[in-house]
């Protein structure tokens, strides 16, 4: 089992990744920059499935403890994030599920990016940390609900082999979910643009999208 | 029924949709740059599927004749292709099936596009035609097996509802598919850019993908 800590962990999708993490008997430290905050959404967290704990802490600190780190925050704000936390990661399995998405009006938009994605921008502060991209295209919203199944496929890219199948195995302890090898960290362009195609969908059909990827 | 012009019509994704479209009982022309490649196109298509014919016809002559028309040539060369066209095509139900995709040592990569996405750019060069993007995640290769299903789903986008309704019942005719309303033809760039990952993935995995929207 692994400590996993989940920076920008108090957000929806955080928690439910943490939960999750948790049902999968690992560690799970929620980060947040306000510690009472971090502590709340661990307690709301950990409320939601009889047995399992989850314990919230400052984002610096959950990143010293655990071996491997979900970046779970807004794309705004997260460069000068990470130049802070740079040090503390070094050495570690980092996991990008963010995606530079904006809305307007409703409607959901990407947002430039000089690297083509959040996960290539993050290696490039990140020298000294494997970096891998994951769980895009799960609704946070599904992932709260403990006894729900998660349908579609979750799209693992990453240029470290090792890294990346360390990924798609815990991915895979979330319940009924597939892991896709999808290729190198580049390709989260795909997968983070893809996402807010997702959003506009789910906007349109008033619903939950996710993706199958047939024929694999 | 409707006469559809297949442009660019030769290669394996514009045979394989003139051959589907045929079997729904369209009056199909394949068309090309040269006569006598798209009357040879027609003719292997029409003997792949017993009771079903479709004509090859130079591309100009196809598109007059036809009420729809569907863009199937490489990106290379299409502004040329369209200045000469759009009288022809003014006034008719445009449908682009091409994405921007080059390959370097056999992976995929992106072109840049000035307008985000091919469809964007054929309704500039096309501002009396009604443009819709749709087929960019069906593999030419089952298309073109009379008998097989096609297994993912078609997402459509275009900016005239209208229109777009036309190509998801088009799209719906062919055996077992579903047309998904991919909203504005802006988001054509979602489906084109996602194209290049699945051929990525095909390459990877060694198979042929395509892509199922779940929760719809």
């Amino acid at each position: 089992m692994t400590t996993i800590a989940i920076i920008g962990g108090t957000g929806p999708e955080g928690r439910g990744l943490g939960l999750r993490f948790a049902m999968a008997e690992h560690t799970v430290f929620l980060g947040s920059r306000d510690n009472s905050k971090a502590e709340e959404a661990a307690r709301r967290t950990s409320e939601l499935c009889l047995g399992i704990t989850v314990d919230g802490k400052l984002n610096s600190v959950a990143a010293r403890a655990a071996d491997w780190i979900v970046l779970s925050t807004p794309y705004d704000g997260l460069t000068t994030l990470l130049r802070e936390l740079a040090p503390v990661l070094a050495g570690k399995l980092v996991i990008s599920v963010i995606s530079a998405i904006t809305f307007q009006a409703g409607h959901p938009s990407l947002m430039e990016l000089p690297m083509g994605s959040v996960a290539r921008q993050i290696a490039s502060l990140l020298p000294a940390s494997d970096v891998v991209s994951a769980f895009h295209h799960v609704s946070a919203h599904d992932l709260l609900v403990p006894e729900r199944s998660i349908q579609g496929d979750i799209i693992v890219c990453g240029d470290s082999d090792d890294a990346k199948a360390k990924v798609m195995a815990l991915v895979e302890q979330v319940r009924s979910v597939r892991a896709i090898d999808g290729g190198n960290l580049d390709n989260s362009h795909y997968t983070e643009e893809f996402t807010a195609f997702l959003l506009d969908l789910n906007r349109r059909y008033k619903t939950r999208t996710s993706v199958k990827l047939l024929g694999i």
